[in-house]
């Protein structure tokens, strides 16, 4: 499997690592059914909650090959993600209770999933030749910017501006890996620790209520 | 004029295909002076009108051509935009009177403007070699982001998100030119249709009070 | 000095022109220290501050390299900009009171830096070949969409819409230098006036209370 990594962000395009593509496409569905969700408490209509749904799944990776210069950008030259996201969009729609019942395993899935996309995100940049602060704030835009997508077209304040430790871990995340990457330790292990790093970090955020200090 | 909508979209920059030129530049027209329209009720000063009118009507097509790669943006090649919707603001403010008068005719000329649009982003989307469903959401967007931006920079929840069917014409009117590319009926009456049906789905939507379901 | 202006912008990787760069590192600080001291009044934590800080410092640029397809955008691969704006920020934290005192002083190294940003925007736009007034839309965006990003974050209307000539002095500032280009006066000297008519015209706008006209 870790080999299968290393291919998968070697060469984007491959579709032999079925479990960091599995991820991505988890992630995926996850964000677009919480961004679903999001717009079901705005009142919009279906087609209102489908663009928002796209722009949670899809705005972060959109924005990190944009500002690369890798385009066409991902997502048009895949035919995965539309579906998937449509599928996303669906499941929150008709199963809303379920949705609101599944609040836990939805919360785990998308926080694997911010870990997976800051990884995948500092990778593409690294692969540019870029230095290691700009691979940390990139990896960290894959995994952030739809959110703040999602919170501008809704007019409001980025809920991440205001709440919970949520990019910080990403940038947390991003920063094991950097120091990692001046170790001995093989890439691969070094990519699962971030995504664990990511992922405990932003449960212990929550368990014992840490926030970044008010201005 | 058939022939000459084929040269135009397989050659963005041939100025033969004079009858589609002169429909994208109305639209382009028609889209500033309703982003004035709108700047008016929000008491901007002079210039917040023009980058309102300017976002209105280049957004859409910007945003197509970041996401494909086809940069520097077609506005910045084309010499004609920025005069166009210069005039279109100044007609907006000057002729306030006649522009409310105008009304009907503005909504029409912007409903044919939607159509091409989305017809425009759909073939330079198909020549980049992209997927149907993906050339169905880069036409709609080069249709309805302008719009979208104008929201946002006037910090309101996008309109289209919450009335009436706008951007469903768009898409309706692409999945009517992707099934008619599967038959034998030419591609330039194929885009006709799609511009029609576009049209005259948005047309039905409103006098018969079609709307899509709320979540 | 005037000799390395040039150079700077002939190679925009050069370092040799130590005094413009100087000017460049002092715009980034004082739109990232702007930026923090914005955050400030809307009770982020610090994660937020550190994106409202980075968006409108960076902002500008990016939007403009974006545009033009200069990718990766510069902020990506020149290594100053993140520790700069990390400094501005701090600044913007830890001297409140300074900040506060030093309202003055902040003010003309902004106006400073929009007519430099304005000048650098349109210089990078002409060495595409592209026509004056979208090199002056270009070197306007260059100085002042950082502003409105900021200002959309923090879902307001931006403030340049409402407020002063701000984007006005930037636009007159570039149609000053497009009518010098076609003088014989130097193109280094027609830089340096650009600069100043675009400070001056600011100025000059606030002690008189000039204001765009009401729509």
């Amino acid at each position: 499997m870790l080999v299968r990594v290393s291919a998968y962000l070697g060469g984007m395009e491959s579709a032999s690592s079925y479990f960091i593509l599995a991820i991505d496409y988890i992630g995926t569905f996850v964000f677009a059914l919480s961004g679903a969700a999001a717009a079901q408490n705005k009142k919009l209509d279906l087609f209102g909650g489908g663009v928002i749904a796209l722009v949670t799944s899809l705005g972060g990776g959109t924005l990190r090959d944009i500002l690369i210069g890798n385009t066409p950008v991902g997502w048009l030259k895949h035919p995965w993600y539309l579906p998937i996201i449509a599928a996303g969009m669906l499941t929150a729609f008709f199963f809303r209770q379920a949705t609101t019942r599944w609040h836990r395993t939805i919360f785990l899935f998308d926080t694997i999933g911010i870990g997976l996309f800051t990884i995948l995100g500092y990778e593409l940049a690294r692969q540019q030749g870029l230095s290691w602060p700009i691979c940390m704030v990139l990896g960290t835009i894959s995994a952030v910017f739809g959110g703040v997508l999602r919170d501008v077209l809704s007019a409001e304040i980025p809920l991440i501006f205001r709440q919970e430790i949520y990019a910080t871990a990403c940038l947390a995340g991003a920063g094991t890996y950097t120091l990692l990457l001046q170790t001995a330790i093989p890439r691969d292990a070094a990519m699962l620790i971030c995504v664990a790093a990511t992922f405990f970090i932003r449960l212990a955020a929550i368990k014992w209520h840490w926030v970044m200090p008010r201005i």
